[in-house]
C-alpha cells in the first residue's frame, strides 16, 4: 500500500483527485491537506471519514506520494517540506512546469520523462493537457511545427468559485434579478470572455502562452510555435479546443484519424461532434473533425474536447503517480 | 419617401429590419411580408399597425425596395416577381450570394460594389460581415493572404427558434426538468456544438466554408485562403470571432489597431476584452486582443465581437438600402 498525500482536497481538483484514486481501486492509504479553515473538517474515501489536516513536515511524515491542488504561492512554500519529508510531489501548479529539471508529463504522451524525476513533477495547464492529447498521435507521425488554437474553457478552470459563479448567475437571471461577479472578469452567464490568466508584453495572457511553452515540453518539440486564444465560455466542466496545425511532412486525414483513434487515453468521434456536455466526468479526450487545413498543403485542423477538473488537471496526476508506480 | 418591403417581417431579421429603419428615421413608407400563418396579424411601426401581408406580384407592386430575410427555396421562389415588380431586391438567404452579376456587401467595406447591382444585393453571412469588419481595414495597409477563424456564434443565428430554445433548456435546467432540443442538434445550453450548417465533402460545413467563399468576395481577394470552425455558444445574440491573419507586407500591431479605430463601423478596445454581451443590440463591431501571431512573421491576431442579428444581418441589409439611396 502507498501512502498518498493531496494538497488543497477541499477544491474541486483536489476533490476530484481523491474520487480518482478511490474509482481506480488504487491501493492507497490517503492523507488530505488544506487551509486552517477547513483543517479538522472531514471528506469521505471508501467509506472511511479522513479529517483534514493542516501542510506541516509531521503531517507529510511518511507519504510516498503527494498530489498537489494548490495555488503557486503554496506550492512554492510547500515543496521544501515534500522533499524533506521524501515524498514525490506531483504538482498542479505551474510554479515549476518550465523548470529543466521539472518533468512535465502527460502519461500517455511522454510518461518516460517522469521517471527522470527530482523529486518533483509537474501537471500541464489543463486546455494544453487536452489539446495536446488530441495532437500527440499525429506528431508522432510527422513532428508539427505550428498549432494555431482557440479554446472554449469551462469556468470549472476558476475551481469551485468558477463553478458557483455560472450557476448564481443563471439563476439570478432566470428570476430577474441583478447579476454580480467577482470570479471571472465580467458575467459568464450567456457571454464570452476572452481573457483567463494576466496579460504579458505581447499581447498574449499566461494562460495562452502555456500552449507554447508546455506544448514544447510535453512534445519534445523545442521549435513549436503556438499561437492560442484562450477563451472562457458557460460550460460547467470541460474544455473544448478548435485547433489547426502544420506539420513537417503531409499527413493525411485517413492517417491523423487512425492514429488518433488508435491513442490510447482519446476517442475518435466521427458520427457525431464531440461535445463538452458528453465528455464531462470521465477521462477520456474526445477528437472530431479531423480535416484539411485549407490554408497549409501540411496542414490538418481538429476539434477536440475533455473533462478539465479530471484529465485536464486530477486525473492526468493520478495517472503520473500510477505511471511511476508500474516503471 | 421611398417604399420598403421586408419579407419574412415576423422573424428575428425581418422584424429587426423594421426596426432599424424606425430607429433610424428613414422616410419609408414600409410593407410587410410573411407566410400564410401571419397574414392579417400587425406589427408596430412608427406608432402605426401595419398589417402583414403574403408575397404575390400584386402586394409588391410599387415598391422602391425589398429587404428579405427568408429561407433559400423561398428567397428563389420570390426573386423572379420581385424583378418583375421593378423593386431592388437585398437578399439575406445565402440563394445568391456567390453569383457573379449579384454584388454582395457590406457597405463600409465594398459599398461601391452595390451600385453596380442588376436588381438583386445580396447580405452576406453573419459572422463573415462581423469578421470582415473587423479585417477589413487592415486588409486595406496590405492584402491578406489567409485566415484562421474559430467563431463562438450566439443562438439568434438559428433565429427566434434558437433564442427560444436555449431559453427553454436553462429554465428546465434550473427546475431540474428533462432538456430536450430540435432547433439544435444537441443541447446547446452549458454546452458547445462544432456544428453549424451541414457537412461538405471536404469536411468543412456549409457555414465554415463562407467565412472563405464570401470573404474573397468582399475583400476583392480571389485567392484568399480561409479555415474557419463555427461553433455554436450558449450566447444570446452576438457572434464572437477568434481570427489570425497573415498579411503580404508586415503590419504591424499599431497600424493594425490605428486603421481599426479608424474605420466606420468599427470600434476598438483597448481597455477591457470585447464580450459578446456588451456588443448585443447595437450596430458596431468591437474589436480588441490585437496581437501579432506567433507562427508567422506577417501574421496578427484579434478577437471580434457583433450583433448576429443587427450588424451580422438586419442592419447591415438596411445600410446597403441607405448605401444606395445616397449613392
Amino acid at each position: 500500500m502507498i501512502k498518498v498525500g493531496i494538497l488543497g482536497a477541499t477544491g474541486a481538483v483536489g476533490r476530484q483527485m481523491l474520487e480518482c484514486i478511490e474509482e481506480r481501486n488504487i491501493d492507497a492509504e490517503v492523507h488530505l491537506f488544506a487551509s486552517e479553515r477547513s483543517a479538522g473538517k472531514t471528506l469521505k474515501y471508501k467509506g472511511n471519514d479522513i479529517v483534514i489536516k493542516t501542510v506541516t513536515k509531521e503531517n507529510l511524515a511518511g507519504l510516498d506520494y503527494v498530489l498537489g491542488a494548490v495555488s503557486n504561492a503554496l506550492s512554492k512554500e510547500y515543496r521544501p517540506l515534500i522533499k524533506e519529508a521524501g515524498a514525490v510531489y506531483i504538482d498542479n501548479s505551474s510554479a515549476f512546469r518550465l523548470e529543466d529539471d521539472v518533468p512535465l508529463v502527460v502519461p500517455e504522451i511522454n510518461g518516460e520523462d517522469a521517471l527522470k524525476h527530482n523529486g518533483i513533477i509537474a501537471n500541464p495547464n489543463c486546455s494544453t493537457i487536452i489539446t495536446m492529447m488530441a495532437l500527440a498521435p499525429i506528431a508522432k507521425i510527422s513532428p508539427i511545427k505550428t498549432i494555431q488554437a482557440s479554446t472554449y474553457q469551462a469556468v470549472s478552470g476558476a475551481g469551485v468559485g468558477g463553478l458557483r459563479e455560472l450557476n448564481e448567475q443563471v439563476s439570478a437571471i432566470v428570476k430577474n434579478e441583478p447579476v454580480s461577479h467577482s470570479v471571472f472578469p465580467a458575467q459568464i452567464a450567456f457571454n464570452c470572455i476572452a481573457e483567463i490568466g494576466s496579460y504579458l508584453d505581447n499581447g498574449y495572457t499566461t494562460e495562452e502562452m502555456k500552449m507554447q511553452n508546455e506544448g514544447r515540453k510535453i512534445l519534445h518539440l523545442p521549435d513549436l510555435k503556438v499561437t492560442c486564444t484562450c477563451v472562457r465560455v458557460p460550460v460547467y466542466r470541460s474544455h473544448s479546443i478548435s485547433a489547426s496545425f502544420v506539420t513537417e511532412e503531409h499527413v493525411s486525414v485517413e492517417q491523423a484519424e487512425a492514429a488518433i483513434a488508435a491513442f490510447e487515453g482519446d476517442v475518435l468521434v466521427k458520427d457525431h461532434v464531440p461535445q463538452p456536455l458528453e465528455t464531462s466526468n470521465q477521462d477520456l479526450v474526445y477528437v472530431g473533425r479531423v480535416r484539411r487545413d485549407l490554408t497549409d498543403d501540411n496542414g490538418l485542423a481538429l476539434w477536440c474536447c475533455g473533462d478539465q477538473i479530471r484529465k485536464g488537471a486530477a486525473s492526468n496526476a493520478v495517472s503520473i503517480m500510477e505511471y511511476l508506480q508500474k516503471h
